[in-house]
C-alpha cells in the first residue's frame, strides 16, 4: 500500500510510493566525471579571464595570479547587482524592485577533474570556512536579507561549466522555500517550546532507521517525508540558527562528513549529478529559537519533475528507510 | 537591471533576469512528435491490455471496445489505491496515512500520432466535459478532498507513454502549491473584499501588454512573476471557484481557447514538452468567495532546475512582458 506522509516542517504531503519502490539500479545513470578541457576559465592560468577575485586562499602568489587552492569571484553573468538601490514600486496590484544583490562563483579546487567528493576532507574543510567568510563580509549590507549557498554539481543537475565550483547568491529578500520552513518550525516552537529540527535528531538518534551516518557534531539523514529518492539531509546535533555560526570544532567536522556523504552517494548511485543547498536562517536577525541551519542534497535521478512543478506535489518511488539503508552500508568509496 | 517580482497570490519573489533575456530561439529544442509505435496500450484494439474503462465517449460499440473518441481508465500502475480506509497515524513527531486515492488516465485520442493541440476543438472541448464528468463522479467520496487534473506531454515533461493523455489524482490531501494559492488569496480577500484573480482579470485586460489572447469567457496571460520562461495561464473571466461549476458555454469556448493557447506555444517554441494543469478549489466545500480556477502550461524549454527545487527560489531569463508579445504575434499555425 503506497503510503502518504506529512513533512513536520512544513506540512507537505508527499507519497511514498512503496508497492513500485525503485533501487539505485532502476534509476537513470549518466555518472559526472569532468573531462579535461581545452579552456575553462576556472583553471590556473586564466585568473585574468574572470571577475577579480573577492577571496582566495593561497599559499604563495598575489592576488588574481596562480597558487590558489579555492578562489571566489563575482559572477560574470551575475542574476543580481550590487550597485543601486532597491526602489520597491508598485504597478497596480503587483509588486517589484530592482534586482539588487550579490552573485559569486566559489571555484572550489584548481584540478579541473576532481570533484568536490574527492577533495580531501581539509580541502573541503576550506570551503566551508570560504562560505562563512563571505557571509560574515556580505551581511554588513543593511540591504540584504538572505544568502543561498548551493552548488549544482553535473549538467543534468543545472551546471554550465564542469569545473566544480559552488555559487552564493545574496537577496533582498527571503526565499520561498526557506521562509515555509521558518515558518512551520516557528508554529512547532510556538506549540511545544522546542526546535523541531532538534526534536527530529532526538528522534531519528533513538530509532536510526533513516540514519546515513552520525558523528559528534552531525547526524545525516534521508528526511522522513523526502519529495525526491535519495534525498539526504546534513543536519548540525547542536542548535544554531545560522551557518555562520557554527563553531569551529564542527565546521572541521563538517569537511569529513561531507566527503563522506558525498562519497557514499557516488558509490550508490554511480557518481549522479546532484544540487546541494544550505538552509540557513535570513542574516539580519540575530539568533532563531526555533530554526536550525542544515544542508540538503538532491541527487539528480529521475529525468525529470513532471506535474510536480504546477502542483507542489511530489510522488516519491523510494522510501526514505530504504534510501538510507543504501548509504549507511556503502563504503566510503 | 534585473527585476525582483512578487507572485500577488503566494508571495512568491522572482528575479526576472532581463540583462540576458532569452528570445525563444535561445532555448533547447526537442520538438514533440509522437510516432507511429509498435505496440501502444492506448490504441484501438488494445482495450483489454488496460484496467476497464470508468468512462468513454463513443459512436458506437460497447464498453471496452473500439469506436470511442476518449477514454477513461484507472492507472495500471496507480500511485495511490482506491481500496482502504486512510488510517491516519502518528510515529514520534510524524505523520502517516495509508495511500487511499485515485489515480486515472484519460486518453485524449485513438490516433497514436496526433498531439493535443492537433485535435479539432470540439474533441478538446470533449475532454473538458471528461474531466468534469470524473470530478463529479469522485467528490462523492467524502475520504477525497482535492482533485489533481494534469498533463505532461513530451518525454522531457515526464510522459512515459507518447500517446496523448491526461491524469486525474484524487488526494485526501490538498497539495501544497494548491494550499499556498489559496491561503494567499483568502489573505487578499480577507483585506480587499476583492477575488485576487479577478483584480488581475482587471488589470490585465486594461493594460493588455501580458495578454495572449482574450475571449468572452476567458484571458489568457503571461502571468507578472513568472518561475519559468513563458509560463501562460488561462484564467476564466468569470469568477468560479471551482472547474467543475464552469458554465456550458465557456466550457465550450474553453476547446477553443485551449487549442489557441497550445497551437500559439507550438509555434513560437516549435512544440516543446510541456506541462498542463488545472487549479481548482477543494472539492468537498461549496463556493469559495475568494479562490479562482484556472489552468497553468509550463513549457519545458530549460534543461534543468538546478537549486530551485531546494530553495523555492527562480530566475527567469523572459520578461512574461516578452513571451506575451511572442505568443500573441503567433498565428494558430
Amino acid at each position: 500500500m503506497p503510503e502518504l506522509r506529512k513533512d513536520p516542517i512544513t506540512g507537505r504531503w508527499v507519497i511514498i510510493a512503496s508497492d513500485r519502490s525503485k533501487r539505485p539500479s532502476d534509476f537513470i545513470r549518466e555518472p559526472v566525471k569532468p573531462q579535461p578541457a581545452r579552456f575553462c576559465p576556472f583553471c590556473p592560468g586564466n585568473e585574468q579571464k574572470t571577475p577579480p577575485e573577492v577571496l582566495a586562499f593561497r599559499g604563495d602568489g598575489s592576488a588574481n595570479g596562480g597558487g590558489w587552492t579555492l578562489r571566489v569571484m563575482p559572477n560574470k553573468f551575475p542574476a543580481l547587482r550590487v550597485e543601486g538601490d532597491l526602489s520597491r514600486q508598485g504597478d497596480g496590484l503587483y509588486d517589484k524592485m530592482n534586482g539588487v544583490g550579490a552573485h559569486e562563483v566559489i571555484v572550489e579546487t584548481p584540478e579541473h577533474t576532481l570533484t568536490l567528493a574527492e577533495l580531501p576532507e581539509k580541502r573541503i574543510e576550506e570551503l566551508f570556512w570560504a562560505f562563512r567568510e563571505r557571509i560574515l563580509d556580505l551581511r554588513k549590507d543593511q540591504r540584504l536579507r538572505y544568502i543561498l549557498l548551493f552548488k549544482n554539481h553535473g549538467e543534468a543537475a543545472g551546471a554550465t561549466l564542469e569545473h566544480s565550483h559552488s555559487q552564493l547568491i545574496a537577496l533582498p529578500v527571503v526565499p520561498k522555500r526557506v521562509q515555509e520552513e521558518i515558518d512551520g518550525a516557528r508554529r512547532y516552537y510556538d506549540f511545544k517550546e522546542r526546535c523541531i529540527y532538534c526534536d527530529i535528531v532526538g528522534q531519528d538518534v533513538d530509532d536510526p532507521v533513516r540514519v546515513v551516518l552520525e558523528t559528534d557534531h552531525f547526524l545525516v539523514i534521508s528526511p522522513y517525508a523526502p519529495r525526491f529518492p535519495f534525498e539526504t539531509w546534513v543536519v548540525p546535533r547542536r542548535h544554531e540558527s545560522h551557518f555562520e555560526s557554527t563553531d569551529p570544532a564542527a565546521l572541521q567536522n563538517l569537511g569529513w562528513v561531507t566527503r563522506a556523504t558525498l562519497r557514499k552517494i557516488d558509490k550508490v548511485l554511480e557518481r549522479p549529478a546532484y544540487n546541494f543547498v544550505i538552509h540557513t536562517a535570513p542574516i539580519q536577525p540575530g539568533a532563531l529559537p526555533h530554526y536550525h541551519w542544515h544542508i540538503e542534497i538532491i541527487p539528480k535521478l529521475t529525468r525529470v519533475a513532471g506535474f510536480e512543478w504546477g502542483t507542489g506535489f511530489y510522488i516519491n518511488p523510494t522510501p526514505p528507510e530504504e534510501s538510507a539503508r543504501y548509504l549507511r552500508e556503502a563504503g566510503l568509496l
